[in-house]
């Protein structure tokens, strides 16, 4: 049976929203990130990184949301999530996670995980500031040329959405002016009403 | 006919040792980064993004590293370069590519690019000054749990392989002790040994 490690708001969402998607029996355990628990001894064990998603398998253990999200599409293929047969469609689709994966996600990060990558507080406030802008550009971007709709990838539904949508959930919080994306409100609003959304929505906010 | 657009010194490499190891019959043309080629009208209409690499098909334009490779694997399957058929193994291939995509290329770009995400000097000089620090951390974790040897996944060359080679490259510059890590430094020999990373090496310097 598969089992996912997850946080609340974090990136996880989109893994989490995809098992519910393709039907699987999964379990979902919560990882407390206030007391720090993606670095405890006994996590690291399971994932070095010490980051969620983590998806444990009885095949094997997987890291990174794109490799997970393809692997569920590529697993259930009955879900229809991902253009398995077409290299191209596939790729397309690999391309929108990833850039969300290495570009968004990252320019996110810089707002509470700046520590990363620089040490000084002077760095860090400063990173924080330039939050809004880099979200904006990188969002204005897939307003224009990546979001075909209704979903990511026009009619079909793909493992593109859940991702994105986990994405754009931060865009308020992150300062992003959300009259200038009306597609991405549209696109939100339409994930919402999908059953497993709703479900994953739910059972994220019962376990706090 | 594939075209490759690519610039020296950049994680394009990947993508054009790829295209060399398949055997496709492609072109590749080099951006110039010094003249900021890569932001000109002429190939924000290619790539909005304006980043290399970009691969252009008869069938659509593709972007992103992690995307590019497995589009290759996929589309050439007689190179063997990825287990297709697998959905773990392969995923675990995905996962390994979206590490080096996400979290060390990221680590690296901090040291020339940090402007994307701070604007003050001392910002700045503050991320430059943590990248051996990153970098090692990143490598430290590549060598003990994910380089399996004599190729990332084992005994297979997979597309893992050139993008590892391909950053691997970037660490004395990035000041990490190479002495510190034997696995990634005979992986970059092994590498080198190959025809097509020879040949691609040879044709990015004569280009110059």
């Amino acid at each position: 049976m598969l089992k996912l490690y997850y946080a609340p708001g974090t990136c996880a969402l989109a893994s989490h929203i995809t098992l519910e998607e393709v039907g699987a029996p999964y379990s979902a355990e919560r990882l407390n990130f206030r007391n720090n628990q993606q670095n405890s001894a006994d996590y690291l064990r399971i994932n070095p990184k010490g980051r969620v998603p983590t998806l444990v398998t009885d095949n094997g253990v997987l890291t990174e949301t794109p490799a997970i999200l393809a692997f569920l599409a590529q697993s259930f293929p009955q879900a229809k999530l991902a253009p398995l047969d077409d290299p191209m469609a596939f790729a397309q689709v690999q391309s929108v996670n990833s850039y969300l994966c290495s570009t968004v996600h990252v320019a996110h990060a810089h707002k509470m995980r700046g520590s990363r990558w620089a040490s000084e507080e002077g760095s860090l406030a400063d990173m924080k500031r330039k939050v809004p802008e880099t979200m904006m550009a990188c969002f204005a971007l897939i307003e224009r040329d990546i979001l075909k709709g209704p979903w990511v990838m026009g009619e079909q539904y793909t493992i593109c959405d859940p991702y994105l949508y986990t994405i754009a959930g931060w865009l308020e919080s992150d300062g992003v002016d959300m009259t200038k994306l009306p597609k991405i409100v549209a696109h939100r609003k339409r994930m919402e009403e999908r059953p497993a959304v709703a479900t994953v929505l739910a059972e994220e906010k019962a376990a706090a």
